[in-house]
């Protein structure tokens, strides 16, 4: 294949390295002006008033709005992808610090951030929740008396609980027969592993600008990753239909899940109708890290297994912590609730996984959407059982780990998934099995005060299904083409991959391929521009619209002489007749054929959707719960400092199976990127809260990986099962390097010292006082011997 | 039907009335530098020197560019519609005075403006030619020594002439034999008629900014009818693939065949490319002038009748001026040049019609496209035979109009042309009969100086065919939709008039219907926004796109309830079951149905072509020369003052048979205003040169009707005779209105006062002057008689 395979640069790399890129951030309009949110100083109140005065008085400040302002609207007061919880400025209760009460509108940025310190708002506070398992318990301080499911959220009502809970969706799997299971195990553990809240931090801030035009029509320009539900929510928000609405999204300075689903882009948007003039509203950082985070969990999971190194049943109870809104929450507690008990073969299994309101910051999607917390126990608990029985622990992944046609624990069966060729991978790169059998013979690789020790961990990941992707490409009559598509360009280099499926199709250089970004007038409807799922949902569309135009050139051709479509191709950008090299024509020629002049265009289209069967909502048993699967492993070599606590990482082998690499450059890339944006999970990065106050919402205190904490050696393996249904066989990466990074780093700690770490990040202080603790122990167990 | 047919107000309507619609007039970019034009001062000449550096000192002047800077690029330095003949920028010779020579590239248009005074041209001038007759003769002074047809001009390859004249088409029509129609006439009328040039002058001027975008894509926004062609033609300039060519429209301040093909873009955006910055052009008022202007003509008819009232013979010698760059004008020569003998049924035409270069200002494409120029000649024919042969006119037209079923002068059989019934409605509405009867009774309606009298006259045109309209309908998961369409809303309604055509298929109010603007990245192919071919074109692209969505909602719901898809219809937003009211579900519902999920899109697309039958070079006979043929007519009432010669219309009645009118209101208005703006070019309207230069180049000098030049009562008619293949039976309005008005007041003014000018316009000076040749001629033939 000429395009499809090939690590062709970026498309858009020269803009961006000049500097001249898109993005909304740079956006001017005539006459614009320049939002800042005023937010609750209180976790947990209801507001008892809002005087705006003094900050309506100075000059530049256009107007102060508040949510009683809009409650004098004809608007819907909340919006969320999940449940309408979220109100586009809070009038009623606020549930967290950093919740928005009021914006000022300035003639610029400088004046709304003077002016919002003049809004003097007062609030009788209420008790506040803000630990996941006594939030989840009865009797707890209610955080949402009252929820609305949105539309989307219409398969799920069987999993809300009733009023007055914060548990806000409780998804239950059960397969098998859990006492049965445990009855035949010889050994049970059961363990218990904690996450923090964390924070995205892509280098450019949420940003939106909204305008009103002549027409009565809202434009929308957004750093968002998900512009097809900006539309269809800010229309539910104005009360519009969705044709009144439009949202585009130029490049992306990075997403990572905060910029799924509406973040600012209501308020703008509604701000925009009260001044019916263009608004700008930039958060500055220190809003970010407050306006949605990573879900804190509190995972406990039971295992059995029997002497022979087989699981046979694992019960595991996950809460994650959504915050003050339940964002995307309750997808993540379900859909990668469903994926807790392992990508392994496990004949019976029972989840329970909960989504539980606190007043701490919002939490929803992030780079793995409640993954890498799965895998990270997991993971862990697989090294813990493995080290306590005296198994090799990759040789027990590999005892049950999923294989094709086996059975995962929600009922479908696995098709596409090479966990067996990356634990071989795992092995192979970091030497595994040499390092295993010296550790068994007691060799232990120190230095001074530091050990070195190795460490795997693999995961398992369903893409977001069901979901739909739409595409339209359309071919120029000099042979050139354009791709419409609404999936996101936020760093992950899709235009460049879309626009190789396109041109790969149409015989065509990727040069002469245009990708439009999103524009929701014209792009089709997308679901989101997250989960790994682009390559697969809109690269299949793409495929398949590039198709439909291949398909009308050929009943042409064919018609033309007489020969079978059959024999037709289309390669360097001309359509080629098996067996009759004379009969070529050129694409351009071939339209001219087509319209009897050097002009027209040949449009095609495909709007993809996911077969999908809704799980049995007590049981969560589905022959088709997603339409495929994407692993991943990590192994790593670490060297700790027992005198510090300080883990360095030697060497990181990041792999996974993409089905096929459409661009092997960028496949590797995103191994490596999210791998990288672990290390900081899995070492230093955690928000620390205060009564509810994040007191490290700022880049100084909150630490995220540079370059010194890079590792030594990096490595990317790409795996390549393809998948059927995938294009080319594609699947999907950008999350695949994500999911084992934190376990395979812990159980390296463990096998450097034999100290483990059972809650998120492994800090110096965490590790050095379970050094000492293991240090303890061996001492008093050395001591009764004696 | 609920929405065609209905007076919808125009969706733009608030916008425009609020001043907030998007002009690129009012384009900013960041950065963005401004051009001034510098203009040949010469009719014809060889650039000898063009010295800059004078300009390049004055500060803010960033770069001043001539057609030699050029020369060093990698580019193509013609371009044009019909032939390549136009440069860039001049580099060899140039051809009129106004020739673009070199730019300017300011920090303000104000400084450009300034600058372009400082650069000095020197020229060695050629013998110039400004009479078409005289051009067209062979030793001539050649405008253009080479000619180079565009690839869109193949199929007129035969009647290029050989290089060395000024004749760059000759069109040759031969239907029946001339001669043995001339021998069976009983009478022959030999006149020739002559119209001047004239000016479009829209209210906006042309403007267009051009941006190379980092990515190396060159954005166009431009004030032009003629998006898709922009793209292809730019692209052939800057030898880039289509893909790599952006050019969006938004609304246009009018057009009327001034902003067709390159006038300025492919300047601003070479411009663009040398400053790597954001350019615009904006054209002063008085280099509109001097950029494109109404072809002059001369056209020497002769006509064979018998005494029975049949016309039996018609040939038609037509003289286009198309000054110094041929723009469309070989087009106007081929295809209004076949519809020269008019709307008749005569068995034996012969019609040769010449496209001639000269050294005046460029013609092209101007509302009615020729077709004006040759009613104005051959109805006035058809009066002047009349009053000799003493029939009444009507009736005279009666007995030889073109009507169901009869074969057009090229060979093609009529079908949906109301001529018959514009005649009667010009009877009706004006009371011609009860006019003509009491004139031929000898009756005068004086009032002092002044007389009143009633004239009519009708025509026909054919659309542009061959040709093609593309169009992208999305319906949203919410049941509302968006139409992708290249077509240019120029103020002619077409937006509205698109969406009702969209809304009415999809059983939608017109309110859920988004329209997008032009851009070639997303909008298909469009052949132009011209020639009456929108609503027929772009209306069944958009008809056709819109029923694909219909037949896949169809499709489902037909499976969902096992009923036959033809039981099902689109209404109210719902889809309804014939017979099964209780089945009837939304739109919105549907969709939901469709994906499982209210979410999604269904995308609907279309590409119409017309059929068309290349007509034979030698005779201009095809079955098939135009996909549909529309007719109009106007009778006028007019008050001719005896002592001054001043015309004054009292009635005006422009009557049209447009298939359907789609929106009723907008179709009277199309109709109001071509009529309205053809009162301008018969009685005051014409450019004025002395020795090539434009004297009147102004809006001072040149005159175009006011307030007070508008008929004392107008009146417009819609016809609507179904076009089979028109959507919902419509063909095309834009024109129509344009044909009758200059020889129906000429018909006018020869009832009343027995006069004929045989040169367009009837000014005052002109009609004084033939008013008292025919006293004179009255009162010699009275003293004879005595």
């Amino acid at each position: 294949m000429p395009v499809i395979g090939q690590s062709h640069r970026r498309i858009e790399s020269k803009g961006k390295i000049t500097g001249q890129a898109e993005y909304v951030m740079n956006m001017e309009l005539p006459g614009m002006l320049h939002i800042k949110v005023l937010r609750s100083t209180v976790p947990h109140g209801r507001i008892k008033s809002i005087d705006t005065s003094a900050a309506e008085q100075i000059p530049g400040v256009i107007k102060v709005v508040t949510g009683a302002d809009l409650q004098n609207m004809d608007i819907h007061m909340h919006y969320g992808p999940a449940f309408r919880d979220q109100p586009v400025l809070a009038f009623d209760k606020v549930c967290y610090i950093g919740d928005p009460v009021a914006a000022v509108i300035a003639e610029t940025a400088a004046i709304a951030a003077d002016a919002v310190n003049y809004i003097n708002a007062d609030y009788e506070e209420l008790e506040p929740v803000f630990d996941v398992l006594e939030a989840a318990k009865e009797g707890a301080p209610i955080v949402h008396e009252v929820i609305r499911p949105a539309g989307s959220f219409a398969d799920l009502k069987n999993l809300l609980p009733k009023e007055g809970s914060n548990v806000c969706l409780h998804y239950k799997l059960r397969h098998g027969d859990l006492e049965k299971g445990f009855a035949e195990a010889d050994h049970i553990f059961e363990d218990t592993f904690r996450t923090p809240a964390a924070v995205h931090l892509p280098m450019e801030q949420h940003v939106a600008v909204a305008q009103l035009d002549s027409n009565g029509r809202m434009n929308i320009w957004t750093a968002n990753q998900s512009p097809s539900f900006i539309r269809s929510e800010v229309a539910y928000v104005l009360k519009k239909p969705e044709s009144q609405i439009r949202v585009r999204v130029p490049y992306l300075g990075g997403g990572f899940g905060t910029k799924l689903y509406v973040k600012i882009e209501a308020l703008v948007a509604v701000l925009a109708l009260i001044v019916k003039k263009p608004v700008k509203l930039a958060l500055a950082m220190e809003e970010v890290f407050i306006t949605l985070t990573k879900h804190a969990t509190v995972f406990k999971m039971r295992t059995g297994v029997t002497n022979d190194g087989r699981i046979v049943a694992r019960d595991c109870q996950v809460y994650w912590d959504t915050g003050a809104y339940a964002d995307i929450g309750p997808r993540i507690t379900q859909k990668s609730g469903f994926t807790a008990a392992g990508p392994y073969d496990i004949p019976n299994v029972s989840i329970d996984s909960y989504c539980v309101y606190t007043n701490n910051v919002p939490a929803g999607a992030f780079r793995g959407f409640g993954v890498p917390q799965l895998v990270w126990a997991y993971e862990s608990q697989m090294d813990i059982i493995a080290a306590k029985m005296g198994w090799d622990p990759l040789d027990f992944r590999r005892k049950q780990v999923l294989t094709e046609g086996k059975i995962h624990a929600t009922g479908q069966k696995m098709t596409s998934v090479g966990l067996d060729q990356i634990i071989e991978e795992l092995d192979r790169s970091i030497e595994w099995t040499a390092f295993y059998k010296e550790k068994q013979a007691g060799a232990i690789h120190r230095s001074g005060s530091k050990i070195r020790a190795k460490g795997t961990a693999i995961g398992l990941k369903a893409v977001l299904t069901p979901s739909i992707s739409g595409s339209i490409v359309n071919l120029f009559a000099d042979g050139s083409a354009s791709v419409f598509c609404s999936t996101v360009d936020m760093g992950q280099g899709s235009d460049t991959m879309m626009g190789q499926i396109a041109a790969e199709v149409l015989g065509l250089p990727l040069e002469k391929v245009t990708v439009v970004h999103p524009d929701t007038d014209v792009t089709p409807y997308d679901t989101i521009t997250a989960a790994s799922r682009s390559t697969f949902y809109m690269g299949n569309a793409i495929l398949k619209a590039a198709e439909d135009i291949r398909d009308q050139i050929f009943a042409h051709v064919s018609g033309k002489y007489d020969v079978s479509a059959e024999l037709l191709s289309l390669a360097d950008e001309k359509v080629h007749v098996a067996g009759r090299p004379e009969l070529a024509m050129t694409l351009k020629e071939a339209i001219k054929d087509i319209f009897h002049m050097p002009a027209g265009c040949i449009i095609g289209k495909y709007v993809f959707e996911s077969h999908y069967q809704s799980p049995d909502p007590e049981t969560g048993q589905s022959e088709d719960v997603a339409i495929f699967w994407f692993p991943g492993g990590t192994a790593v070599e670490i060297e700790v400092d027992t005198e510090t606590g300080k883990i360095d990482i030697l060497h990181m082998v990041s792999a996974g199976d993409v089905g096929k690499a459409i661009n092997p450059f960028q496949v590797h890339q995103q191994l490596y990127g999210a791998a990288v944006m672990q290390i900081g999970q899995a070492l230093f990065e955690e928000c620390r809260y205060d009564y509810g106050q994040m007191i490290n919402a700022n880049m100084a205190d909150y630490k995220v990986p540079t370059f010194k904490d890079l590792p030594g050696k990096s490595e990317t393996i790409i795996v390549e099962v393809p998948h059927p249904e995938g294009p080319f066989g594609a699947k999907g990466v950008g999350e695949t390097a994500s999911f084992g990074v934190q376990p395979a780093i812990a159980n390296a700690l463990y096998q450097a010292t034999g100290a483990r770490v059972n809650s998120m990040p492994l800090t110096p202080e965490k590790v050095l006082r379970a050094i000492r603790e293991v240090q303890q122990q061996r001492t008093s167990e050395l001591q009764q011997q004696i």
